[in-house]
């Protein structure tokens, strides 16, 4: 038995559902049975609560008078049938890879979703990410275990990286009769839940298996943001701040910033906007050099002459292929240094410092500040508390009415569900030849570090055709989905 | 001769765009330039940067497979043919109405903006809301003189309420040179700066009058949100908060909490679920009672008993038919306190303190949390910093390119131009049929305050028709802009 | 048996020392240990760790060359010889009276103070304040069950304010076999506090009796400062940032921030001295007047002429003469409105309002915001949680060694016992004809409000032979306790 | 012409007053004037305004009944007679070293103090520190120039480290006709201003030379604790807490945080007092091991068994000896990663990583944090405030009174003149065979690393006879004078 096929369904004027999968795809005549929110005091007043099951969100929401409507995802929300009675249910929560804000407010909401609005009393907490399901003891969680963990930063599961087996984590499902299960990650997790699913279908098992993305670089495609993700902007400011006080403090003063993101420059790009106190932003998105004319050394200096002091962020995925090429050098020399260099924070630090030691045409002072896990740590803001909550209740809604191998996402303000292939297939990058970028090379006055020859040849080349399929602003087509990064800062 | 009549635009599929007016539309023969940002490095490489003439985002995203398209807005954003020469603009910004987060940076943005993107110089600052354009000077704004303000909270250039001559501020216009009118303010000031726009129509003038809308309530349709509410709503945490451990440190402990929201509640419905501390909500939207069964001295003794201490958080405009009963009577009897009764936070109080008092049931403690001033007061936090940002450059866009009369607003995550009559025609309020509402209601176990036949009758009243007609989640229709309020925060 | 009688030991040069009751004072042949931070391996290397029997600490640190020594306290500390073997003691722990900052950390660190130093493994928590003795279960503290709390503000235990009954504290005190009893409180608790400790005495009990000087005003004489008052100060910034704000942004704005203090002006003093915003602090100890000349409404209109803004900070406490004032008259045409007008920030705001109003010379703008529930209880701040860690461990120490009757606080930088009665005498106040208020009047510019004649009438009086009884600088004498309110904040 | 004689005093029981240098013991005949704070609205009311001339304050303050009164200093304050007439000072400021919170307050209230108590009106800032005496230009300070430059970080005169010409600054005081030299400055900077004091006085020139102790590391001797000190421990608390939510949310997570203290361990000592989530401190003054019994790796080992997690905090000063052989190691096989190595922080980690996956005994995670930018570059916070205006005003005043060669400090709470020599003659360090850091090892559990035998030998050695003699607790002498470091934090 293969992969699930793609759920797809047309419609008129070009519509096109990417649909996700449901338990009765593959399992035959199974009961519904009345929600329970329809007996709930709260709700039962709302007489339209329960989602259409026609409700779909497009994904491209500028669009022309005659233009093809194109693909959409469907809304996420409640039913008026579900697939699970509550006394059934046995749902388990998982968080792995690095921190994120939010996290313990997503665990919260699904504990008291699943119990507050269907009355699921059953719910396991897996501690310390996949591993945990064959490798340690699962913990009750409920709504009075869970009560006031939003408010403190971390994971209270814990959390891991790396290898898991799946296998193993099926059968850990199969004998402790789990059917729900809530996996809270990033990429590589989302991945992992998607083999799992494949597995549980595969097996047979009712079982709902639902993925919540969990990226504090913001780099999974199709949804507006990840959640933490403004909370991880906000105290990246304070970062800012200090590297610019410092760097005013004394003459040719130089703060340089390191902040997340291995592959992706969102927060980079969206600290340096909100900030406006950087002068250089480097992301892994748009290569830069540095020594020679347009190079990053030229513009320190000029910045420096012209302004006594700068600020340069850094993510730390930027400039890996300058610091590989700089790392070949030196292993001839030497092997010892090289986990030091690989922080290209400190590496561009150093050779910054290096630079003006050996030019001496300035004598600068440099700051270097990496507050990475002082970011992680936080506790989410109001924002992502309110996002965190319709994210777990959207989850939460969807498992109940039966979907799995789905993602719980927000697409153009709405929240919807996205099958998994959707989430895994491709990154969510900076597309360095947008709008929200330009912006940004406006505000900072960088030096682009395109060279305008190459720049134009790659318009015919693959490179720059892949980024116009992903749909930035052109005309004919419809819309920049990189810019939908949030309401409130697409283009 | 008239108002300006709507420019309303048809397609196929059922798809309507209803569009801003144009300095074309009523002065022939105006000349157009060459975008200057085609020549600004920052944006030379972006070859996709102008916003096509044919995009448009569309007002509803929740749709069918066979629905039709309906109401679509212009897309924001830079033109490749602009209406003003550089040295011809003549810019004017004015602030108008109470505080809210994110004025300072609105204003930063509008003139780094118009500088940097446009290389306008010449840009003057309104003082003291609307009367300042002809009862003070102007101040001159340049890049550096706005360089660090968007750190502050409030405006630097001062706000007023209230009346103001419109022929005056033409006048004003006229006799000043100015040619771009960037008017930030609430509803009222909105209606105002439509009442500008039919003047300068009227007179003939090449001045593009645009509006930037400013609510911290967030009472403001058709738009996703205004800027400043997410930092309101996180600010509004920390009088939760503190509400809560007052409460919880006496027997029988009551905090109660006054937010912002004359007509709508949002601000109080978002900190309600941001927070978790809070036991019930009473917003403007939602009438509720005191006394009798199911009324709001029943639920508070109730709570008290299980829980032993409880937070309430009401909205400004919450109760006011209950205030205006108690103040009638009052009235009779002695006109002089009335004015101090006028706060629904002092008075609610006084009400519970004194039904204990007389009942006798519980002897509680009380107190009372009016956070509103240092709320507004703060300055924007990120997220608000990067709206801000694109909602004046969005601003500045449509202007260069000859819009006029229009509202800069985002809509779906979009930044778009709505016609001022969209804008002012009626208020956004919180739908308490809607699934957010039942949210906050199942969040906080609180009473509807819903009487059920009344509410079953409604259904078929105007009120509830009315609310279906705005699109909340029901067959056949398309979806509640109420969800919309930001991608994080929609159902 | 009447009151214990003071316990004086007199030196040479005029030194006296003020001592603490202690046990053996009245139980004759109790039996002593070695002290268990004998054992302790992290106090073994300490060689000189216990306090010597004659250290003592003087009350005035500024001193002529041949003046008198003058009074002093025991300094605390562990002893080498302690009262009570570790599994005697059954401590409790009550929180009385007002929230403040710090509650919690002091709580927090008598448990793990006791469970750490001397093996302690019985401590009971009062809950609901003194009341809490007879009315209420007790609950058992650990390390563990009070590893975190002082991270969140108010107290675990409960507080509540008002009458209670010695006879039935002491009943239970000796029911449940308490020997250590730790009092958190003010002013009233403290003097409470004093009667359980006679109480106790007259009954022979081998119970300690230890008073914590808890009152966020830090009106508690004697001692430097009370814990919590610098977090109390910190966040009082933020009113008064927000008031400035408000004000500055329209025209004549006034911004009103009405702080704690009902007999003590000083954390409004020290929140005025800190922010630099403020244009005038009115505060219980310097009376003051609205009308004519030299009087609060001149200088509003002066200062509004001159800056186009201002910022009041009132004490809760100030003004109450002037309040009683208008009351009366209020009195007679309507007792209703009262209630309301006991706030003396409100009804300053509205004499201020009322006045320009009637006056008609400017157009105010007033907004009045009241913090106080939103700065007591957040958590304490950093020095605070350090000062109530040692604050702890200091009554600790003293209960185990058997002193009882004392109250334990800092005296000039030194953690002392200090018998109730010196404490509980007077009540610390702002002497505003010392040198901090001075430089308050020099940084607000505000007017004195003190008729210079009545004033220098007052020096040969018995107010200002008191003051200076007390100690403010002055030839010949010694020195000003009331400038010693912290290291960091005295003359 | 040799250097200044230290001026001391004698009194009966062992008084004994280290006084100040005076313009008068140089320049014979110098004229005084009326001090102008007599005329002052604020100011004379205030009858006891003036400090006595005898006025002093004990070094020591934890005394006997019979213990000799030993080593004084004199009260700051103004006087009634000063030297200078207004506008006869041109008074400027430095600021040296590297950024402490509260820098810019200082100036501030140096400036504001100068102008509003004194009238005088010319106050220079030189900027970049001591080389900018003679290589840049001097700017203008006045009050409204700095008015708000209390609430940001780092110093608006901006600042520099190391070498400057004596002379060519006091030709540059000479050459500008400067008469009052305000130093704010760490323990290098005091000691270049006590030659540059000697400098001015052998040109017996008319000119008061202040000093203002500046040292985030709080490692100046004599004075109760350094301006911004508290702010700092506040601030190091966000990067503890950090490290604790990343250490708790991993299996055998370990968070490293490098907080300020090349020679002293006083911010890492408070703010794990402070924070109690720290399992392990390392300061400079405490040596420590790495392997075997007794040494850290094995306590890491065992509390991580014990608790799944910990956190270290390390002062960047502890351990060197330890660094030092580790680089000589390297040296020997490669310089050039050593300049990385130099960062106790990253070596730490590093070594701790290298020891569990050379041991596999567990499989650790670690995460560094190094916050010190974060820190140095914040605002003072309201205690901090107040103390640098008090600290400001001192110096003002000693300076107008003709004092000269002192720096201004708090001493047992009252601010006192120190002769510079007391202040550098040695450094301010953490006793660690004192109470308080025996607190600190109670409250970690952490091991003492201190071999027992080796210990019981220094007591008898010179190491532990010189603490002695700086007066931590024992038996027949006086007082720790290290435990003085502020009210709060005594012991």
């Amino acid at each position: 038995m293969g992969l699930t096929e793609p759920k797809v369904v047309s419609g008129p004027s070009g519509y096109v559902l990417e649909d996700v999968p449901h338990l009765s795809d593959y399992i035959p005549d199974l009961p519904t049975y009345h929600n329970p929110l329809q007996d709930n005091p709260a709700y039962s007043v709302v007489k339209q609560y329960f989602v259409h099951v026609d409700d779909t969100v497009p994904q491209k929401v500028v669009v022309h008078k005659d233009s093809p409507r194109g693909t959409h995802f469907r809304r996420a929300g409640p039913r008026q049938k579900v697939y699970f009675e509550s006394d059934e249910v046995q749902a388990a929560i998982v968080t792995c890879g690095g921190l994120c804000p939010g996290l313990n407010t997503v665990i919260r909401e699904l504990v008291c979703g699943l119990h507050h609005m269907y009355g699921v009393t059953r719910v396991l907490g897996i501690e310390g990410g996949y591993k945990g399901f064959y490798s340690r003891n699962t913990i009750a969680l409920t709504p009075s275990s869970v009560n006031g963990i939003h408010k403190r930063g971390g994971t209270i599961l814990g959390t891991s990286r790396g290898g898991h087996d799946t296998n193993k984590i099926v059968d850990s499902i199969q004998d402790r009769g789990i059917n729900q299960v809530y996996i809270i990650g990033g990429d590589g997790t989302q991945k992992g839940a998607s083999v799992i699913f494949e597995e549980v279908r595969r097996r047979g098992l009712k079982c709902s298996v639902v993925g919540i993305p969990k990226t504090i670089d913001n780099d999974i495609p199709i949804i507006d943001k990840s959640f933490g993700f403004d909370t991880a902007v906000e105290e990246a400011q304070r970062a800012i701040n200090a590297a610019h006080v410092e760097a005013e403090s004394v003459e040719n003063g130089i703060g340089v910033v390191k902040l997340m993101g291995r592959d992706s420059g969102f927060i980079a790009m969206y600290a340096t906007l909100a900030s406006r106190d950087v002068d250089c932003c480097l992301i892994p998105e748009s290569p830069f050099y540095l020594e020679g004319p347009g190079g990053l050394y030229e513009y320190i200096e000029e910045r420096l002459k012209e302004n006594g002091h700068m600020v340069i962020v850094i993510a730390e995925g930027a400039g890996q292929e300058l610091l590989s090429a700089s790392m070949e050098s030196d292993k001839k020399k030497d092997a010892s240094g090289n986990k030091v260099l690989l922080d290209v924070g400190l590496w561009i630090s150093q050779n910054i410092k290096d630079y003006f030691a050996r030019e001496k045409t300035l004598a600068i002072t440099l700051k270097y500040i990496d507050p990475t896990y002082m970011i992680r740590a936080v506790p989410s803001n109001a924002s992502d508390n309110v996002y965190c909550t319709l994210l777990a209740q959207s989850a939460v809604h969807g498992a109940m009415a039966g979907y799995t191998g789905y993602t719980s996402g927000l697409v153009n303000g709405r929240q919807t569900y996205i099958p998994f292939y959707r989430i895994t297939e491709r990154r969510n990058n900076v597309v360095i030849t947008d709008r929200m970028w330009a912006r940004l090379l406006s505000s900072t006055n960088q030096p682009s570090f395109i060279d305008v020859e190459v720049s134009n040849k790659d318009e015919n080349g693959k490179n720059s055709l892949d980024q116009l399929a992903d749909g930035h602003c052109l005309e004919g087509t419809l819309v920049d989905e990189n810019g939908s990064i949030s309401t409130a800062i697409a283009c």
